[in-house]
């Protein structure tokens, strides 16, 4: 494993990329989710749209930078919109976010289709991780397997991909307080993806962004109801100094 | 009638209970609902899930300590997905909340079938319980016709079954301007019914927990924005002596 | 074109009605957007309801005083909903608002069905009505063509019918930075449109309105998430006074 090749300056460079770019996400989110990833992409001056209606949601890929599919609350309509997604994202990266797989073994098998399209960007927590890696516990083994840019995310979150192995640590303990704070991340990698050309440079980007503003949120914060509010404040107000500054990117130890 | 079997330092009790039971509840609620629903189960520290999808309701319902189902949004896919997630629901308790049933016979029809299923707790408010009871204005007459826990939710909420009418005084009325707060309340009697074995005494502690967490909020609040945020800080921060002192279970008379 | 017919009195007229008179808004908009929506309704003491379920609207929108339809994640069952909607709409004034008609060539086409049912007030962006328009600029042109109130938001929003155009300088920039804050405002155009009998009054009453609520909120807020609440908490505290002394309504030059 190579130690990490991105420094705190290179992901407030490509914080600043973004804020540059206002890229456009298609997102297929659960509709739990949808209200707050919409408004983490606005807050960071990202263009979301967000049908998961299969008629239509070739016609938001072709107008779009990224994409990301969320596998919440996963009716057919939403796997063939899902399906039609993948289908038209071209040259554009898309992120999954396997949500729940540890829960339902329809959205497991279905899963396993969509890292068999490759997907530029894997996001998982630990149980959906543990349910779609069968067994195989090493990160880099499954990151090689699945030929993707894995990324883990817990206290300390990791991301893994070919010879690379990262580990961020920033982030707040309220944002397991809130839902959605999970599938917005990984809205967020799309828009990362959509402005830097290395996939695992725009995740280990994504998480250090998403995670110094979770800190800022939390020292304002009294609970969880206070915290969202304050989170979509700090990502607005976000400069890149201030990502720079409070990136926390580990050495990863041989 | 029996006179209050539940005081405020057993609805404390109960509260500690849930929060280190941290119990998984699975919830179909209408759209409009879902995430306030889920960000209330969270400030809690249960396991939101809230799949509507037909297909995946069973295997969640499996996975799941309590269940709650909400009539909004019914179309033929919810309805479905309810009636298979009741079939799953086993020894797990389960709240009906029958939303608007009062402004759509579709639902009213649907809710009477679910009824027949024997709801642990069924929560409505005064003119969907108009609906429903046909005329018969009596809680205690019509729990005991739906062998229920049947709570209704107004200024003064009340919970009868059986023998057993109890009425709470907590809450505020900045609740009323919140969507899905009745709804998200509904979940939290459903995470009550897992950790107390007598669904009326859940009942009550769900009313009361919600109530003196509302009375919090709407002290800090400035109107029903700042309410929300106040109030999912109040639900995290809630603390069993708080619940006991806040407590008002009013006597009933006969 | 006439100069306004509408002064801040008349809008201040025009909120007191509305407080008072608390119409009940049937509400089909897409699903990010639909909690939100409801919270600007019940901030503003509008009763919403929000169903799509094609089987229901009948008798959600016999309910109600006005309606609003919102083409967001707009799939098959929506379509239907909407069609059963507006042919249940009676003498009831609707709203149409066209979102993302420039993205999705089925939006457009339904959207110019819909236009052809003629809407009471039509709400669009800039970038939707050029979609729809194909090539007129002309807004008192499109609005004769369509027979309708349309309305363009953007820094300074305009308000177009027969020989009428106003244009209204309320507002504040986080608002394009929150999901669905045009979507509610269509909802809040419809409440207006129930109680006032003149559709482009409603529509300048409701701009404003919104706009005096924003300016409250956007001086209280840090960011976006602190806009959202105090948007929330300005509807709800809002005076006639408060929206007759704050509305910025324009001279329109011939």
């Amino acid at each position: 494993m190579t130690a990490s090749l991105i420094s705190a300056n290179d992901v407030a460079g490509a914080f600043e990329a973004l804020k540059a770019a206002r890229p456009r996400v298609h997102a297929v989110v659960n509709s739990v989710a949808e209200t707050f990833a919409a408004n983490v992409m606005l807050a960071l001056g990202i263009t979301p749209s967000m049908t998961s209606n299969p008629e239509e949601v070739a016609d938001f890929a072709t107008g779009a930078d990224a994409l990301v599919v969320n596998l919440g609350t996963l009716d057919a309509g939403r796997r063939e919109a899902i399906t039609r997604l993948v289908d038209s994202a071209g040259h554009r990266p898309w992120v999954l976010d396997p949500t729940f797989v540890d829960r339902s073994p329809l959205r497991c098998d279905f899963a396993a289709g969509l890292i068999g399209r490759r997907p530029t960007i894997l996001r998982a927590n630990p149980a959906e991780l543990a349910a779609l890696g069968r067994g195989e516990a090493s990160l880099p083994a499954l990151a090689a397997r699945w030929n993707t840019v894995l990324t883990v995310t817990e206290a300390v979150d990791q991301v893994a991909s070919g010879e690379r192995l990262d580990r961020v640590a920033n982030g707040h303990e309220l944002m397991s307080r809130v839902t959605a704070s999970g599938c917005a991340l990984g809205a967020v990698m799309a828009a990362f993806a959509a402005v830097d050309p290395d996939p695992h440079d725009a995740a280990v980007a994504a998480l250090v962004t998403y995670g110094v503003a979770g800190e800022i949120a939390g020292r304002a914060a009294k609970g969880p109801g206070s915290f969202q509010a304050a989170f979509l404040d700090a990502l607005y107000a976000l400069s890149p100094d201030a990502v720079a500054s409070g990136a926390r990117i580990l050495e990863v130890q041989d």
